[in-house]
């Protein structure tokens, strides 16, 4: 063929460069390479889904919330994926997995590192062959860090200030979350007490369900959420399609959350417990959403799509810690308990008057710790080690979110003003309404 | 790099595995193995995107109902695939790739069967090297069978009731689909007889459309539909913009459901395929949407959206027959007679007072059996094997489903009342507005 | 394993081809095949996330248009997609990747020339084994030349006719991008002369940006969006939940439209390129996005939500021109003054009195331009090579629109009526409204 190709020209730029060019005088065997590629290709794919997740969230909290705080909710979801992606990149990254020390040289010195990649057209001989390439790595670990701060944004919707929120964000995704999240994925000490957390109930959405607790706490109720007589008056989501979409996507993203989570996938193996994980994944989500349904119309005599959506999504949360090891069955249930646990705590919640807009809490707090004492049942952990873990996760998290919400509240202020509240964030704080030809009066 | 990352951990915690420490000290080599990996990430990428189908219908379909009545598509939607995924797996995968016998010895005997996955970080000695992980293989026909379901979804909507919907769903999914796939796909009567049916026009596409069918014509049209004086009062879709993501995310989730359907992807023949097929769909849609917005514009002089989304899918049913034989220019005309089906058909149907609220039946049943037909052309079966292939899901999935539906119909009734149709069954049924701001009084 | 799969009837169908049942014979080593196998993978599947690209597209500009014009800009974008795939087909294809000669003969002989994809089932020994399949290739590139044309739709919104618009997009998708690109791409002068465009912030995105400057002049602004007295009359869109999706499927897309622009994925050195694509990518778009953020919240006062999400976008343009050498450092500062050059250039070209509906110019006309000019700070090519190239591509795309346009205008006009304009494309051109249900009197 002597078509031009941009291959060809690309082909042709790259024999400038030395290193591809002896790559391919003397090309190292795919007995070598294959698994590294197959892992780097599996970051990669699993890292576009999880990045995907960010607008699952977006569309399940902008679906969740009033037509009024909508265009906020927008803004602060993907804001917050943007600043969570500059934050780990900045410092978290390097404080998750700090290698020989927490701090890594970088472009501005010792206390902010930044991550190098390899170089561009990194030979094989200078690559981690047992395991990927660090961009690869980075990637994947790096949209894992925005779902915790979702979490967050969705459970204080509807009155939070815009600004002390994403400094928050800031700080969990810079700061905390890399800490916690190195006691076990970078080697620390929780990983070497046998804790275990295959792709994160707890360091992920735990973490970020306590975040949301402590925030909920410090900024109290919507207006009129909570009558004084004790009557819960019920804010309905603006628009159940836009949740529904939001919670198909994060269904969609959570085959990478899970499967990328397998870390490797260059052997058989690998890719068949990255497979079984796809399908472990699915039933539990499966069982989680056929549970609420079924559950709602028994207790409350009418199938309630919230608590399916948010079935669904805890029975995800709750495979999340041990997605591998079960079996099908085990799954099922795993997932089922978790949208059982969404039904019943949902209400609780209300009862403490603790307002929590979209149902994060439930689901990625409460399904995230039962999902994380089901491993017990498959031989990888000990209930007193995952009980520990959880505990440690929920101590530092909870009470290092308390202090920070109280020390933004105390200089700044976390709350819109009433009236602010009763108009709507979006005309209020932005002067820009989601849906402007809708809106009722 | 003394970077811990969480591969070092995971690589430390599987040296306790004997399979891939053993695996590790003797790896086979990737010619024995590639053709394995590559199929299973074939199945988990193809079947990730199948599973996005059903966020494709659901959007589709809430956006082509009365805003009155979207909460409740939502909540079929979801609940649709949560059983068909439950369902499948308890009977229908089973059922449908029998293997030794009818039934495989499970986790309650010999009745309800389940599927046994590949042991985790199975070693290369106990693959099916020469096809694929059974995870991503059982996962891989889940995601097909829901779409069949989505199918019935689309047809009945705004005036059946939740629960006899889900119960026949969870006997189309669980029963009637893998027997009449097996046919084919599992090695049965009509795979020997020379059917070809590639991807599912028929198998998949034309069963939901049959079962739709019978569905509409046991349900009867919606109130208000059919004036006496032989008028057909249109009933606007609520939300076209949510119809029209809908279709980009089924021809986006189509790619994986022919592309994947070439069942491998570790040879240079089949991955090529996998592209030619991946040209070929798009082909297909692009031109079933051409052909629509042109005939609506010639013969009723305005473009139609409605038509040109269901062209577009149209198309693509067309082509999942035989995705892989056709030139791009036979993908062409397969997909343009997809769209000129469409266009004649949907009117055809509400001459016969049948009411398919998203023209389901012209696109997945009709557009299916010209699709099914249409491989006569590429030299893969006779006009006649076609036709009694096509005949023979029609009346067993036709009959099957008449029965089903008249069952249903006397036991529980599976009709709303007229109340509760025209105030919509959101608030009817479920109590709950999908857009409470927005809706009309 | 006894069990029928459809593998086991595929195999069984599959060994009556010769050449298969040949490269089962003597199969060729990974070594030889790995690389065509991975590239062609990676084409597929950053060809299905350049895909979706179109419904991210669609979505954007649905959400920015006002629901009057909501199913046109829909009607729009699904029939821009479907005519680019089939000119592309047609002509362009060939014409920008002329190999021996501009046209190859076809179906209809020399003038429609049709590319031929690789024979089904093609042996190893007649494969392109130092690339990747047809079918792989083509299909990439047919992903991106509508994003040209989605470019285009959008800043022409809610003013100019359907068919007008469809056949601009037809010639440009058919000939005038091909022309252009094959400078860059298919080996021409621009390429001989050391034009460097890694993935098209010209030869794509300011191709888009400056047909539909062209357009937006001849089009002129819509009624009412400038006063006489100079006022500029915000014109609000219509739903921002829908932008911000659109965004989010956008940079999702934009993985795949970068990283699959490396063109290989079988080597160490490519797939870890592939891997710093997608960290860089994702860190440009993150940066524009919080720099429009802050700039909009310091120099408006209040964070414009419209400004983030073009921010973002303007972001991965810039970045699209060299998103490999940068690092992430680069990839950060790159995508931040994208986010800038939005911020600064949305009210400029108010001023002008153009009307761009959604910011398509200053997002992808004048970040692509810049995205040109960074290049030069990576040693890839001089700044006065950059500038002949962006000087080439605006006036041979400038112009040629600029003729095009005025040709459309004088044989059939472009624009709607006064009275069609006031009352909404969708009601006066096409006879059906978006949201029917909600749209005010």
């Amino acid at each position: 063929m002597k078509r031009y190709t941009k291959t060809g020209l690309a082909a042709a730029a790259l024999t400038a460069l030395p290193t591809l060019a002896l790559a391919q005088d003397a090309a190292p065997s795919f007995d070598e390479i294959g698994p590294y590629i197959m892992t780097t290709l599996l970051f990669c794919m699993a890292g576009f889904l999880v990045f995907f997740m960010a607008a699952g969230f977006a569309m399940l909290e902008g679906g969740l919330v009033r037509s009024k705080n909508v265009t906020m909710q927008m803004t602060k979801n993907i804001a917050l994926y943007s600043f969570a992606a500059i934050m780990y990149w900045l410092i978290g990254f390097n404080l998750m997995y700090p290698g020989d020390g927490w701090m890594v040289a970088g472009w501005v010195g010792p206390f902010f590192s930044t991550t190098v990649l390899d170089p561009v057209g990194v030979a094989a001989a200078d690559a981690a062959l047992d395991y990927a390439s660090i961009g690869s790595d980075f990637f994947f670990q790096l949209v894992f860090v925005a779902a915790t701060a979702s979490i967050v944004s969705g459970a204080l919707a509807e009155r939070i200030k815009l600004w002390p929120f994403l400094i928050f964000v800031i700080l969990l995704t810079g700061v905390m979350y890399p800490i916690s999240g190195s006691w076990q994925w970078g080697g620390g000490w929780l990983s070497e007490a046998g804790f275990s957390d295959f792709a994160g109930s707890t360091v992920v959405h735990s973490v970020g369900g306590w975040a949301a607790l402590a925030g909920a706490i410090v900024l109290g109720p919507r207006l009129g959420k909570y009558s004084k007589d004790g009557k819960v008056n019920p804010m309905p989501g603006s628009n159940l399609a836009l949740a529904t979409l939001g919670t198909f996507i994060l269904w969609l993203g959570w085959f990478g959350f899970n499967g990328g989570s397998q870390l490797a996938m260059g052997t058989v193996g690998d890719v068949s417990d990255v497979s079984r994980i796809f399908a472990n994944t699915n039933m539990a989500a499966a069982a989680g959403a056929v549970t609420a349904l079924i559950l709602t119309q028994v207790v409350y005599k009418k199938p309630d799509l919230t608590m399916v959506l948010n079935g669904a999504l805890a029975g995800l949360v709750s495979i999340t810690a041990e997605p591998l090891a079960p079996s099908l069955f085990g799954a099922l249930w795993i997932g089922a308990i978790g949208g059982v646990i969404v039904v019943f705590t949902v209400p609780l919640l209300d009862k403490l008057k603790i307002d929590d807009v979209v149902g994060a809490i439930p689901v990625h707090l409460f399904a995230g710790i039962w999902g994380t004492i089901a491993v017990i049942f498959y031989g990888e952990a000990s209930l007193g080690t995952q009980l520990m873990g959880i505990i440690a996760y929920g101590v530092f998290t909870f009470v290092g979110s308390l202090i920070l919400w109280f020390i933004l509240k105390a200089v700044m202020g976390i709350r819109v003003s009433e009236e602010a509240e009763i108009n709507g964030l979006d005309k209020a704080e932005l002067g820009m309404e989601a849906y402007p030809e809708f809106s009722k009066g």
